[in-house]
């Protein structure tokens, strides 16, 4: 006898809200978690920062990284821990160059061609970065019945502008230059990062991933035919990869900026749902986006520096207007480490309690 | 007598081809002129400013100022030539110390009240600017019958940006933290600086500015209330108050990033025309902005550093899509320094002969 719809429905409500709200249902509090929710606002993160050599060793010693993961859910309780890690273990892992300064953010060797790296070699890339599936192993092992595990990482077109420009850029003059002067050249290396992508986040799936989240933090510096070669194409062909693999995992797609072309990329990429930034208005996600997939979002991380009635205001006005279906609450860019813990916990308190 | 529609037509079509776009007319070739057209991509710029003792100094030296607003039009013909100046004379001629440091940007006192600024003295802003307004008044002088003088000002929200920061800015937090967690006290800031523009840029149109731009550079970071309430209010009170003063001077606002918000902008702001950045569609914006009033835009400035076969494809794509309505063709953000003189000679050749 197959189970009858009911039976399917009580099953389907014992699972974690994260993952209900994934899979199209509406929750009347939606789930949440924040970007960069493990991070320099919380002493105890500071304190274990302190004890390792760099960020990247932090990244990459499982007993550390996974204790930095966990620490915001003893806090704050959010309903999906996600692997502390960074996006750039991509790059480090192929071979390039990566370090991170003091107040200066990441600094890399720039390469200006993909022969710049070395020929890309599998077992070296995931012997590299077995730490951090050892990571995602030890935080699923952890988490209670409730509590989603979401692995990550940066998209192509985002981590190249990193491995190009050699750090963080304000004109991206150097990648748009090499990819609208040598787009079939450029390629090679967007090429590249969706294949290590795919198997760096398939890898995280086979160690305890539930979700993956691929972050497209600069999607909104291309003009549009660029934006669908660079941005759209090699998300699409990650998930779809992934979802070859599996589809038993959903994956949310954040390409940060996208403005007007964020339902385009909703229809096109194949992601179960869409991280809205910022600047996307709430009410016209729900008619745009969120009628074609779930969408997480987007209180300004700001806000919740500011905290107080304008926190509450800009809270109350997301919560109504994304909540006539599915929608994971979160930010709408990373925590800064100056957010006061007070208005995080008063976040909290309404997100739970109303 | 009243002239016939016919004569009105014959005399009309005598101005200048920028004014006639700003009416409302579509001219087959669309005229043109490029966001930073005078700067450092010039060898002729280079010199003069080598003689200038600093950044602020060359804006504030009228026979120099002039002489740089007038050289890209002696290589390049554009159909309007641009004050040289820069957004941040107001907030020096408010009083605060404001610095162009070489190869780090401009570097202000921060305020975080608007306290910190003195009283507004109206007398002493318009004396410290005079020397804009000479400059304004020189050029407009050596323009032929064919090239009109556009004048601008940075928009309150962007200029505020630099006074709050101190700076460019990345997060925009300390500004963000302030205008979310006291709106009121921040508004007084931005009414300052809507009395202030206003008054600025009506003495550039008494001195000659044929049109106006309103450069909005950093509109695209907020959330979509304070998007209404920082963006596009002080906008649309800008230029309601100059349109009080005359109807004879188009104004051209260019909210940057403002993304899914540029329709609504473009309807509510009162500008003649809209200026679009290089990550609007063109297809959409021809029927999401064009319908409302002329556009401005938008070639990536990169893609006139990479030139070529990619150059040619995005311009032609620009040309054909706003191609059934008035159109002035234009960068989506200010030429960088490292542009190649040959490729912007090709984009003109283009431009002009199709």
């Amino acid at each position: 006898m197959t189970p009858s719809k009911q039976t399917e429905k009580q099953t389907f409500s014992g699972t974690k809200p994260l993952l209900r709200v994934l899979q199209g249902e509406r929750l009347a509090r939606p789930p949440f978690w924040l970007m960069r929710q493990a991070g320099r606002y919380l002493p105890e993160y500071r304190e274990l920062r302190s004890k390792a050599r760099d960020f990247l060793d932090l990244c990459f010693r499982p007993d550390m990284a996974a204790e930095v993961t966990l620490q915001p859910l003893r806090r704050f309780g959010m309903d999906a821990a996600i692997l502390f890690s960074d996006i750039l273990v991509i790059p480090y892992a192929l071979g390039q160059k990566v370090e991170f300064q003091e107040g200066r953010g990441p600094v890399l060797e720039p390469i200006s061609s993909v022969d710049d790296l070395a020929v890309f070699d599998e077992e070296k890339f995931h012997q590299k970065l077995s730490p951090v599936y050892e990571t995602v192993n030890r935080v699923r092992e952890s988490l209670d019945e409730k509590t989603a595990l979401i692995g990550f990482a940066g998209s192509p077109w985002t981590v190249a502008t990193y491995m190009v420009e050699g750090g963080t850029s304000r004109d991206f003059a150097k990648i748009k230059t090499w990819a609208y002067g040598d787009p079939d050249g450029f390629e090679k290396l967007i090429n590249l990062l969706v294949d290590s992508t795919t198997q760096y986040l398939s890898a995280q799936i086979d160690h305890g991933a539930e979700v993956i989240q691929l972050f497209d933090s600069w999607a909104g510096v291309l003009s549009e035919p660029f934006f669908r070669r660079f941005v759209l194409a090699p998300n699409r062909e990650i998930i779809r990869r992934l979802r070859q693999k599996t589809t038993a995992v959903p994956i949310i797609a954040f390409p940060r900026g996208a403005g007007t072309l964020y339902p385009e990329f909703a229809r096109e990429c194949g992601a179960q749902a869409i991280g809205l930034d910022t600047t996307v208005p709430t009410l016209w996600a729900a008619e745009e986006i969120q009628k074609i997939c779930p969408v997480q979002g987007n209180l300004d991380p700001i806000a919740l520096v500011a905290g107080g009635d304008m926190m509450r205001r800009e809270l109350d006005e997301i919560l109504q207007n994304l909540s006539n279906g599915p929608h994971i609450f979160n930010l709408g860019h990373g925590i800064v480490p100056q957010t006061p813990i007070e208005h995080v916990e008063e976040l909290v308190r309404i997100l739970r309690e109303g």
